[in-house]
């Protein structure tokens, strides 16, 4: 393995993916593992990173460049925010070294959107959309919380997130309503009628819940068979409907696995129109660019 | 205190409250306790009553009326529900005894709406609203759920459970917010502008929520002053925007203690007409008004 060039790291809050690449940006080796940002200290990451580092069997010397909530302030080392609007070329510049590493280890900055109105930050989709490279449009990139992003003209104009994963999990788990819905199963139909009236009426989410705990108590366990499809239809179908601007034109679906498919099923049954493309190739190719950038293969 | 007619118990989720009364109807003694249905086994429940009637020293004969909770599935005995529409006069014949006691104690039943569009359930409120007295009109009891009631000639037509309280108690302590949300103050003009917001956007509430830990990311800590009364807000004025029926007249406003003042300061910012009612004294007067019929005084 003496042609890797150098190893990329997607660094989220929950897991990291990790890829080494050769200096033509073909992928050698990969690796996954769920020592997310959260369960780590500050000293827990070069640890982590060494670990996977000596698995893969890269040169000592080979550089580590990385994206996601390990540049966060309570992340390895805080990498500050560009501010939106934005060109994703930006980024290459504005890349951080990680200090006191026996190797050349950097750290992609998020974007920030500063307005008293509307602040937000992301950490790590900022590099899936320089792999996307699309210019104009809106794109989704669903999750614990969701980012809704509008591209103009090859600058990241605005975004916004939403919290959908996050309280369908609370929900789901932490609520009065966890022990029926831990007896059901999904259901698809119940998923697209609930992302179809939550569409046409995102204000009921609130009194639409505890129809999940009196149904079942009123009607029997049976009555309650796509419970768990009904709460995530109503979440993303208001989701939808508080993000999706029909004016922008079609929506990029920038996802992979369970989540893809739900949000492409939803789309679907709201006559919305979408592509969908795969995240994780994104997260490759946004690292891989920056990578090139800053260190050029003719080195 | 040989002139205790009855003990009248309000026993519900997280708490309960019981009252000894005169054969007229006045209070002579009231008791209130942590032990709520949630904190009891069903074996539980009767310790607890006796050592509360003990303590204040009525005679061994004396009967028990219960609203509430204890005549869950999960409680002390289960009492069947009455079905809305319903009279409220209806409570007095469909209260049930608990069985094997060494004292007359009886538990009012709750009412169910059995509509598949609509399913619902209430236990506790029937008794308020019986004490309230109010033949029509819609009733709101703010709470961990809400219930919106309407009132009809009469009799309780329809009602709404919203999770409005669990949703804010969840969020809260449980969500990414939690950390940023405890270092806040409460605000009250937070509170109204966020509860205007959300009366006129309810569909906001996913995507007005990650601003509470963008704020103070990006502008510290002090950006974030009001964001208890924030989230607060935006929930109620979601909750009043999806149950509020303007044709339907002045809203009653059926609470005590801090809910009652915040949702007073929520219709006053939002012009809705209503008027304000104690909810601990309309609990007595049902259970009152139910115990003279079963054991009417002159027995």
């Amino acid at each position: 393995m003496t042609d890797i060039h150098a190893i990329l790291v997607d660094w989220g809050t929950s897991n990291l993916r990790l890829w080494a690449v050769s200096a033509t940006g073909a992928v050698l080796s990969e690796r996954r593992s769920d020592k997310g940002m959260s369960k780590l200290t500050p000293d827990a990451f070069a640890p982590v990173l060494n670990t996977l580092i000596t698995e893969i069997g890269a040169p000592e010397a080979t550089p580590v460049l990385m994206c996601g909530m390990v540049g966060a302030a309570q992340g390895w080392q805080e990498a500050p925010y560009l501010s939106a609007p934005t060109k994703l070329d930006s980024l290459s510049e504005a890349v951080i070294p990680v200090l006191g590493q026996n190797r050349d280890i950097r750290i992609i900055p998020g974007i920030a959107q500063k307005t008293d109105i509307a602040p937000d930050v992301m950490r790590g989709e900022e590099t899936l959309l320089l792999g996307l490279n699309q210019a104009d449009g809106q794109i989704v990139m669903p999750g614990t919380h969701s980012k809704w992003v509008q591209m103009q003209a090859g600058s990241l104009a605005q975004f916004q997130t939403v919290m959908t994963g996050e309280l369908f999990h609370l929900i789901e788990t932490q609520s009065i309503l966890s022990k029926t819905l831990a007896n059901t199963d999904w259901d698809d139909a119940d998923f697209i009628t609930a992302a179809q009236n939550a569409y046409q009426n995102p204000g009921n989410i609130l009194t639409n819940l505890f129809s999940l705990r009196a149904a079942p108590l009123l009607f029997g366990e049976t009555a309650l068979k796509g419970g768990r499809a009904k709460l995530s239809g109503w979440l993303i179908g208001a989701e939808i409907a508080s993000c999706y601007k029909p004016k922008n034109g079609a929506i990029t679906l920038l996802s992979d696995g369970n989540l893809a498919a739900l949000y492409d099923a939803a789309f679907t049954a709201l006559n919305i129109p979408f592509t969908r493309t795969d995240a994780s190739q994104a997260a490759q190719r946004g690292l891989i660019q920056i990578a090139s950038d800053i260190w050029p293969s003719h080195q």
